[in-house]
């Protein structure tokens, strides 16, 4: 992968916006790799993603960032560059099942994810050995009722000592406090394991069987205080039939599970989501 | 298409069923051109559907299914043979939209659907044309909000007059009487414009375009007199993205709309599916 | 739909394009409603797509296109600006086979395709009906070994009396003379009945079946003089069994078939697709 | 999983088979959990699999064998009994590439692939660590041109040391030799990188990105002596775009590797596939 600026921009529409953006980077030098627009006619409102060499910025990141500055100011702009080579740092969070855990470490053992894992934090301790082998820190933090404050307060400490930038919920399930959710808004990334809105809630799989659908799916979207509402990142489905009974259809709906999470994060991970209210836009 | 009878049975679940039942079909000559079991091991119940060779059968259909019964009532069977040069008769109800009925009326004119077309009874008249070239009688029904028993008392009568064993409601955007829907209990299939349970009721891709999904789908079901929520014949699903729009996702569902619709019907037409409680086992 | 005009380019790739481009649509008040850029790093090359508002452009289509000829100069650009109300006219190749041609007429009915169909040219009269009853004009033009040259002098003499902009081969079954493929470069688009470069020439799906394939597909690709190989614009595949006979495959294989080729078509008419040696670039 | 036996037959097509096989199965009162037929009428050949539970067959699984071969002796069948409790031991061949043998390993690892994992063969030794966390035994035998034909005795000698019922090639990248093929027929699996018979030989991805096409696929096939020839078990396709380089395409193709080598191996430790000629059988 090139090393490469992400120019990451969305404001009320107006004429005239990619031109000024153009130009700056222009001005800069800067060699567009990758450049995508949407337009959202109805909300009135612009979004724009461009990935730029950073070899080509001749002035480096501090000044072409910090320029930019007055150009977002002229258009009301919610904005930001990424640095390619400071990927984000991610938390994972687990519990016992392993699949989406495992499918993650190897891609990032593997040089495929375009990010760090910095930890596992899971409220079981059953998958200590398989993160220790990947060379991740693992940090046991049981959950109850009674202790849920506290064990909250001690992930985030956690979380914070790491310098986390992310969290992924890799089938964590538990429900992280309202505050947390408000407080880290847009960087937690949740699984779940239905083709959402189908299915919300406990045991998706078993009102799956229950209806007699003929596809399930996996949701990947960012948490907010509704639980299994917030925006949708990516989904997928797979065919199931009369034949395949709730074990098969969690075993076939784990493997669409780690793909969209998998897939759904890499787009994170690229500064490709763009949320808007309660949607997304995904520069895929 | 080889000349075949179908034999389908659905019966509680005990040992010697399948042996029972081949040994009847091997009596009788019956080569097995395909056939197909499920056990339902949470229910308790078995299902199987043969297709066998009609000129293996020299005892000749009558005497083949007169001579069942005794198998059946044996095992408490529900059951029928079906002759797969008698197809069924089907009613398509429509509306405006055309496209669902045109692609039926395509498959139909190109010797494709394993059913016959009677009639198409329409609550608009926009589509008498189309429906005419392909030599389809065509019904103008209105139906209105005061008016709504009579017509539903007049579409029932030229159904009967007809002799249809089945109706299609290729987006009819009418609700039928429960009445009407406790009559034709599992032959009445409907198309919805969603991949249900998600986005039930009125303008599906309205509610898909708010709540950001990734893929729309259809499904094909059969009616009941809970709106929707009917056993699922057959469902998919296409991608799409936040570019776009609500003309563009109703677009992009019209094929998927067709298709599953085209796909539900041949099963049911070539009796593969056995309706169970709110589910159904589909051989296909 | 908007009325939009269309800025497609392609040109060597290098610093401050895309500045120069939105500083022209800018000047001249141009609302970008949809923009598209990709950069081939192997091959150098540079290639963009806008669908500018043609409300937004005070100065109109004329003077707009005149203008900016200074700009394609600067950077040795390939490119043409269309319009949206001035949709390109199909001359649609036929046989005897009409599922594509069903389909692509049933989508014209139905104002989705955003094309203008002015002909249809088959070399058997079975389709005439189905044709003149979408009031589109039906030409017979039977080809033989022997009347070949002659039959295809006279193809080419209605196309241009249409003033056709394009063809399309729905299932056409016969192969251009070279001389017309080099003429009509990139705008002849045919429909092959396999996921190419699998299974090239003929009886497709006679090949998938004694190959034993799990999946069967359709490719849309342009026409050269090479058969089978020319760029592809669009492909897509279904799923089969070892309980498929070939007859299911072609049954099968036709509802992929009519799909990727309309697919195809549309992004052709879209100005979506850029040809770049024996590749596409699809802003899909 | 509940314990059954698997009843595997082909034979040449007759009427009868089907009832003296379920009267056989009834007579020892077997229970049947699932049950496949096919009859290829081209071939006029006949296949069948039964999933009987164990705890049915009072007499016990050698007598249910032994009496079954005057049944098979009748029909002319090529036939086995096999035991979901004895799961077929397979021996892993890789190389350095680690996706495909990750995903195995941790498939087993969660007790989910219906087999068991006995050894692991590379000709490269940097896989060790991850297998031999997993708890397998990893042998590291290189293989040069020179030092070829005493690698693979070592490899058949290890192979058979371990009693090892079938090989799959996760990524191996060598050929084995002709008489391994022909000695282990049916027994060897492979997972090709492309949709074949597109792309054979040596690196698919760039062939399919050279060639322009719109999805790429993998296949799981048997080996034989003709590379990549053999019969086919499972495909699958993922769509991919010009804006995707060969790393991107090799990317997404290792998802969709993994995947179809996974599900191809499950059909065959289940004993799902029937080979006949060059072609599968798969009950799925």
């Amino acid at each position: 992968m090139s090393h490469v600026y992400r120019l990451v921009i969305s404001c009320p529409d107006q004429v005239g916006i990619v031109a000024k953006v153009a130009a700056y980077i222009a001005e800069h030098g800067g060699s567009i790799v990758e450049a995508n627009h949407h337009t959202d006619s109805i909300e009135g409102w612009f979004f724009m993603r461009h990935e730029i060499l950073a070899s080509s910025i001749t002035s480096g990141f501090e000044a072409f960032e910090k320029g930019f500055q007055a150009v977002a100011d002229a258009f009301d702009m919610t904005w930001y560059l990424s640095d390619s080579e400071q990927p984000k740092k991610i938390a994972l969070f687990a519990s016992k099942e392993s699949h989406c855990l495992a499918d993650l470490l190897h891609r990032w053992h593997e040089n495929e994810l375009p990010g760090e894992i910095v930890c596992v934090i899971a409220n079981h301790d059953d998958l200590r050995s398989m993160v220790e082998w990947h060379k991740v820190p693992f940090h046991h933090i049981p959950v109850t009722p009674e202790t849920k404050p506290q064990a909250f307060a001690a992930t985030e400490a956690l979380f914070q000592q790491y310098g986390a930038d992310m969290i992924v919920l890799a089938r964590y399930m538990q429900i992280l406090p309202p505050q947390m959710c408000a407080d880290y808004a847009g960087q937690v990334i949740n699984i779940h394991h239905s083709f959402l809105p189908s299915f919300v809630g406990a045991k998706p799989y078993h009102q799956a069987s229950a209806r007699g659908v003929k596809l399930i799916g996996a949701t990947c979207h960012y948490v907010t205080q509704d639980l299994d509402e917030g925006p949708i990142i990516e989904q997928d489905v797979i065919r199931v039939t009369h034949s395949q009974s709730i074990d098969d259809l969690k075993r076939l709906g784990r493997d669409v599970e780690k793909t969209v999470l998998a897939r759904g994060l890499r787009y994170h991970l690229e500064d490709r989501v763009l949320i808007h209210g309660n949607k997304t836009v995904v520069f895929s």
